[in-house]
């Protein structure tokens, strides 16, 4: 089969691969009917994380069942599922505790490869959530997003307690951001407020319920947000970057007592110090997305929300290396690779 | 009056300092029944926070009114009030969500230094509560310890979210630690693990209610909780250290979805990576010890909690000097100051 792999910093080819095949019994094989390109795929394709030996990219799947092994129950051949970025158990305690993305039998995703035409899912029966029936095209988009990016934005509001009638700063205008935005408006929250500069995803954001758009970043961001909540600051912060800078206006934006959901991939020491004195809750980490999956296909399947509009380039996975090249230069907020 | 000053590292002194008056309309004076030395009066002792000139020392305090502002209204002369080292007016936002160690208006009362005969209590209507009577003097220990380090130990356990029947593993066994272990204990979980390799806070952290004592430390100790919880880690975490190994040790001692309260005054950058993967909350910071003193008196007062347990040292102002040594070098768990 055709995959795409990473050879090294900015070097993403589409490879023959071998097609996976079942290797344990609670395994599923699915055809894919669309993958997309991750801001968090950026670390490696950037070289910021090092890349050792070709890497299998993509982590982000919707398909058709194509195969199950012998002990999966809950998944049959034929049927479109979505899964998430870690296969989960969805017993063990960790799991029923809502955080299937730290299983005590997790396996990433992004180490099989789904920027391909088939791959092999662990623990399925955990892992995959099928839909009522094989979706419209339409509605592609919008699945594949509950896959990562969505659910990522939707652990953000949870983490960061949108409740109705709150004020969110939202910090990162990538698709996690805001999908974030959908998420806390979702959530009831009075005033959603978003740092961005880019034509396109400020009306994306207002879209999707931003009531604030605010050019300012760092620290003239928490000063403009001090000024707009009285001196006080929003009482939920949604920190989707995952750097030291990002992660310090998401703090500093929100007041003593509040909430910061941080779900950016953190590749920064935090200053311990003013964590402390900013007296906020800090809660994230790789979004279990598997615990938001049956509420969020019921949402996308009533045609509630509609997350995939944060797929603003759509090419064949032949060209995977431009949908790449796109996200890495800021052309398009997120790639989605469609298969024939 | 006289008054502990803190000279230069490891130089502190009993000098003669002015007495204090009021200055504002919501002031008052306390003659002060006893004070103490507290664990972050040992950062700039030890020369480890900067001490540019002259600085009085002190922020816990138990005292008898002496004298009130024309604009106090909860307090009268004679009562014996308990305060928390924030003054705060205990009726702006941030107050009113429980964060009175950020009020907006809040002062700190280290700066007004308590290790003396009197101190001046700003935003007294705030920062003051009054015991019913003057309390007999068995009971002095208690109420004093309630001025920080029970309540800071108290938001410890709050923070980490300790409900009936979780797994708590507290870092520290200084005075915080081991309140914290009290604080948990109340909160009703079921066990409580402690790092401790002193016999005399082993026996006081088993007394206030620990279940378990272990001697490792940092990735041992870790990896001992981890084996004690079936490989998954404590539901919560109590921090009262604030370096970071011992904020390493407490997120690793933590199940992905746990609880970490860190109150230890946070010295050290935190490694973000480490702690997005933990998949823990975090929340902590200066205690709102104000938030607990009205539950916190009811319990002393009842006799229903003896945190007074934890001073060690009990020795005239006169001698403050040897208080801090004794702290110092481990000799004392935490210093009681009398006055006459």
């Amino acid at each position: 089969m055709k995959g795409a792999v990473l050879h090294a910093p900015r070097d993403v080819r589409l490879d023959e691969r071998p097609d996976p095949t079942i290797a344990e019994p609670g395994d599923a094989i699915i055809r894919l009917t669309a993958t997309c390109v991750c801001g968090s795929d950026l670390w490696p394709y950037r070289g910021i994380e090092a890349v050792d030996s070709p890497a299998p990219m993509g982590h982000e799947y919707v398909g058709i069942v194509e195969e199950i092994g012998r002990e999966v129950t809950s998944i049959r051949p034929g049927q479109f599922v979505i899964g998430s970025f870690f296969a989960s158990d969805n017993t063990c305690e960790i799991c029923r505790a809502g955080y299937q993305s730290s299983c005590v039998h997790r396996q990433p995703i992004g180490a099989i490869g789904t920027q391909a035409e088939y791959a092999r899912i662990p623990l399925a029966d955990g892992t995959l959530v099928a839909t009522a029936e094989v979706p419209p095209a339409d509605l592609i988009p919008s699945y594949l997003a509950a896959s990562d990016v969505l659910g990522t934005g939707w652990f953000g509001a949870v983490a960061a307690e949108v409740v109705p009638g709150t004020t969110v700063a939202v910090i990162g205008d990538g698709a996690v951001g805001l999908l974030g935005v959908m998420a806390a408006a979702h959530f009831g929250a009075e005033r959603i407020i978003i740092s961005s500069r880019h034509a396109s995803r400020q009306r994306l954001a207002r879209e999707f319920g931003a009531t604030d758009v605010i050019e300012e970043r760092g620290d003239n961001a928490v000063a403009r947000i001090k000024d707009m909540t009285d001196g006080l600051g929003a009482h939920c912060g949604i920190e989707a970057v995952g750097t030291r800078e990002s992660m310090l206006q998401a703090i500093g934006s929100v007041r003593p007592g509040g909430h910061v959901g941080y779900v950016g991939v953190t590749h920064a020491d935090l200053p311990g110090k003013q964590l402390f004195y900013s007296h906020t809750h800090l809660h994230g980490g790789p979004a279990p997305v598997r615990r938001f999956l049956p509420e969020l296909i019921d949402l996308i399947s009533e045609r509630t929300i509609d997350p995939g509009k944060v797929f603003d380039l759509t090419i064949p996975l032949d060209d995977v290396a431009e949908g790449y090249r796109a996200m890495d230069e800021r052309r398009a907020v997120k790639t989605l690779l469609t298969l024939d």
